[in-house]
């Protein structure tokens, strides 16, 4: 199968990323970046969570996060909510988008909200009549869609039977999250095809972690698949701060420039993108594992007196 | 095309890897390596250089690392030489095999050895005649394969050009180099596509680095295209000391996983490589990129008590 001509990419880095750093990320530091991520040309964002203060300490300024940042430009910001007081609280402050999650497996999704699946599933209802009343769209997340980091393998049939109860509650798009970065390009093959033969109407996205530098491979198989939504995180924020490298999300610029180096629009100004990543950088105050951002595209050629003889 | 069955991986960490290092590895350090490199299962290796000592200080003890390594294991020990002094002395230290190396591009050849391709091709010529006196095995390397750091896009002509010449004295197995990683997967098939068809008979290995990211991207490109050897460094050892995660080689460790992944044989212990990969980072006392050697291969879960609430 040919590459998609043009992809959607999600930057879920204020979320997905920001929720990992040990230090409070402010309120305007927030609100800086993702302005900047849309004027780089971003236009789907999972911006903030409404999650408990108490279970998220970084997520507590969702409500200032998602007033403060501008909306004229056209961008989807997403929401993520953990359970109804969560989208209450997600539609009291504005959100046109929420973003429901639940792992394929039934372990992690017991150790990450405390519920066997079917209850996440159960629960799903109510926001769902929400959100219908208040006009507003729901995406779906599902976890450890390509191996859970307690159970090993998940069967593709259990995620396409988690994804087909969320389709029929109306959720039109959902992403497979390779949480712990177990995935592979046979394993996403096995996932998506089994996941569009129970749900052709699907709209799937991907979403890798880089855990074992397998991210971008993963996105090539996705790719060939035909599938045109991929979610990564600026300058590669997100997993453990204190495991440099180990465990973040794909990193957005990195992906954008193999999408275009691979001919494929994504409607990103990469050099942009990347000065958003260096200041997420100084923002978090480490050094991220994106790496296009220091070395810059292709294009960029070196001046002929920085020339390092390495002899070989 | 359907990958290769198996592949064969040279490790370089120890000669293109060390170079880079500022403090100088002590001998009974790199012999270590490659010992634990070859008793991994690694079957051929670059294990150092016949440079000059006062041009490449890391490399000044040559002579001892291939008269310290074990050589009862049947594994090639590949040695680079810049020109006939060097070779002359790789013979008389020993080496079985050596490795002569010239760029596709005249810029990059001209900072690195100060000489036009064409006079690095006409010094190789009584290389090889000395090699052939000897009855020592000559591989070959060509640097900026695909794309120049000073000049942009080369050629695959180009590329083809300098395979064929050295084919043509006698080299039987070239590794095309990313020497600044600017590769991508239309690149190499368009280099690799040029040289096969110019000389069907070569053998072509892939060597790229990580600089943007697609190192394991471009492996997969190469795979597509029944490519059998690739080179890659311990830990992800190369490029910059102090620019970390930016310019490495790829990884050998995470690629191995991605073989195994993929389902080819490599011949390799992925978890004694990771025990050497460990091991080299405390030699040369900071964080390397590989992420393999820190996560572990997928088939190693995590206890429950390990689990962290991540609310999505």
């Amino acid at each position: 199968m040919a590459f998609p001509k043009s992809v959607s990419i999600c930057d879920v880095g204020t979320r997905d990323g920001f929720q990992a750093e040990h230090d409070f990320v402010p309120t305007a530091a927030k609100i800086e970046v993702i302005d900047a991520l849309v004027a780089a040309g971003l236009r789907k964002l999972e911006v903030t969570s409404f999650v408990s203060p108490r279970a998220v300490p970084q997520m507590a300024d969702a409500t200032e996060v998602l007033a403060g940042i501008d909306k004229t430009r056209g961008a989807e910001f997403v929401c993520l909510v953990p359970n109804l007081r969560g989208a209450e609280n997600a539609i009291r402050a504005g959100a046109r988008a929420i973003l429901l999650f639940v792992s394929a497996s039934e372990t992690h999704n017991g150790t990450n909200v405390n519920r066997p699946i079917a209850a996440s599933l159960d629960g799903f209802r109510a926001i769902m009549d929400l959100a219908l009343r208040h006009g507003i769209t729901v995406h779906g997340s599902i976890s450890t869609a390509f191996g859970c980091p307690f159970e090993g393998d998940v069967p593709p049939a259990q995620v396409a039977s988690v994804a087909r109860a969320m389709h029929a509650m109306g959720i039109g798009h959902i992403a497979l999250g390779d949480t712990t970065g177990m995935g592979t390009p046979p394993l996403v093959r096995a996932a998506v095809e089994a996941v569009r033969d129970t749900c052709p109407e699907l709209r799937l996205a991907l979403h890798f972690h880089n855990t074992r530098g397998l991210g971008l491979v993963n996105i090539v198989a996705g790719l060939e698949l035909g599938i045109t939504d991929y979610e990564g995180s600026v300058g590669g924020l997100g997993g453990c701060p204190f495991a440099p490298g180990a465990t973040g999300n794909v990193c957005t610029e990195d992906m954008v420039n193999l999408m275009h180096e691979l001919g494929i629009e994504t409607g990103i100004d990469l050099d942009a993108l990347c000065g958003v990543a260096r200041r997420v950088e100084t923002l978090v105050g480490r050094s991220l594992p994106g790496q296009v951002m220091r070395a810059g595209p292709r294009g960029r050629l070196s001046p002929l007196d920085c020339a390092v003889r390495a002899i070989g």
